[in-house]
């Protein structure tokens, strides 16, 4: 398929190297900054302009991979006419485009993207939702050819993947920004961690995550949880959390206590 | 060298594991199950017992097992003599020793162990601590048999790097399990996250999980953190630990707003 890609930024990026490498043509980029539209459109041998001027190419597809708040605003910038309209975000509903499109729908890759980070894209979740059968199906075959997950999601199931995923990624890295400060305060090295971080991730998808539940929280031990709350005791930020997910998981695996 | 174990449990039968591929002879096994000392001692031709009757081999070693409250009490009914007196636990002192035992230390091993799951022991950090400078000597060369890292780590580092262990184990797992729920009510399974969890891992180890933070609450989108509250209403302790949380990132990442 022929594609225009409104936004520049990390999404956008990854976007491009996989359709790319999987024989769509990215025949477009546009973006607020002329520079990143530029970088993007020389990669991949796209015209590029910017969100005031821009003269589109023929093209099937538009993906609007632009941050939440610009989202609005970029579609009426640049209007998708006959063409697929897709944005790529994990909180905003399909009926963004409506009255703005009229064949439109939601590609929402449920990973986190880093500049310079490579990412097997065929492994990443694609979350897809269309206002038509016919778009639908259009929408899967364009899904299926960059990632073998391809997952019918209507709005509000794709907010609930985005809360999960905020939760095991955003969350999830914040509680090693504070290992992590724990552990310099000691002069110790982050990455002593390494293979605990690693086979945690690989023993809650191995026997799922309630099975997998254990230390001090878990089984009772009072005595450690003090000990832990002592050495918090000069941060009680960190104490208010220590204590809100001990007793969270308390709840979850004696619920009787509750 | 010649090691006794009191304890049957996941870390006894993975310590047990790792001393025989390294060429020492695990020669008893002592726990309070029969069964358990005898399944143990089977695998490493030692001789068994129960805390009660046990007749110990001549060793060098002996490593202390046991859950942390059973601890005090094993060491009494398997008094060490002169051996290496050993405990594994992250958060007790070394001093539960004194007066008992001789040579005494800790050997921490920083990891999750999971009946019937295998795991490299030599990328596991072994922290370690030892009365004397001879005593230390013995440890280190015992350790770095089984693992390529060893920490000189005190008691008030281990206790340290026990939290932390909680924080990127117990809390993260505790975080997936609510995940977990999210997309069960939503009929998705949770294996869709499966990339998510790993790049978020890999992530905070390649670049920091400083600068490896994003999301709603880092980039402070008020409108996607209100969506997100809004679908947690029927949730109020989740909904407690998404507040805490994501005021806990927005402290960090914008300080000046605190």
């Amino acid at each position: 398929m022929r594609i225009i890609l409104a936004g520049a930024g990390r999404v956008a990026g990854h976007l491009a190297e996989a359709l790319q490498e999987n024989g769509h043509a990215v025949v477009g980029v546009v973006s607020r900054t002329p520079q990143h539209a530029q970088r993007l459109a020389e990669k991949t041998g796209a015209v590029w302009g910017t969100f005031s001027s821009f003269t589109l190419p023929t093209a099937d597809v538009v993906i609007y991979a632009v941050s939440d708040q610009a989202l609005e605003e970029v579609i009426t910038a640049i209007p998708p006419g006959r063409m697929l309209a897709l944005h790529t975000a994990g909180s905003i509903p399909m009926d963004i485009f409506k009255g703005k499109a009229k064949n439109y729908g939601v590609l929402y890759p449920l990973q986190t993207f880093t500049e310079g980070r490579q990412i097997d894209f065929r492994e990443i979740p694609l979350c897809i939702e269309a206002n038509t059968p016919e778009n639908k199906e259009r929408l899967q075959a364009l899904a299926s050819s960059l990632s073998r997950r391809v997952i019918p999601a209507g709005s509000e199931q794709r907010l609930t993947l985005h809360l999960a995923a905020v939760l095991v990624n955003n969350f999830v890295n914040h509680l090693f920004v504070l290992a992590d400060g724990l552990l310099r305060e000691k002069e110790l090295p982050f990455d002593l961690l390494q293979p605990l971080m690693e086979e945690t991730v690989a023993k809650a998808l191995a026997m799922g995550p309630e099975k997998a539940q254990t230390g001090p929280a878990a089984r009772n031990d009072e005595n450690v949880i003090k000990k832990h709350l002592e050495l918090l005791s000069c941060s009680p930020g960190m104490q208010k959390i220590y204590r809100l997910l001990t007793e969270s998981i308390q709840s979850n695996t004696h619920p009787q206590k509750k």
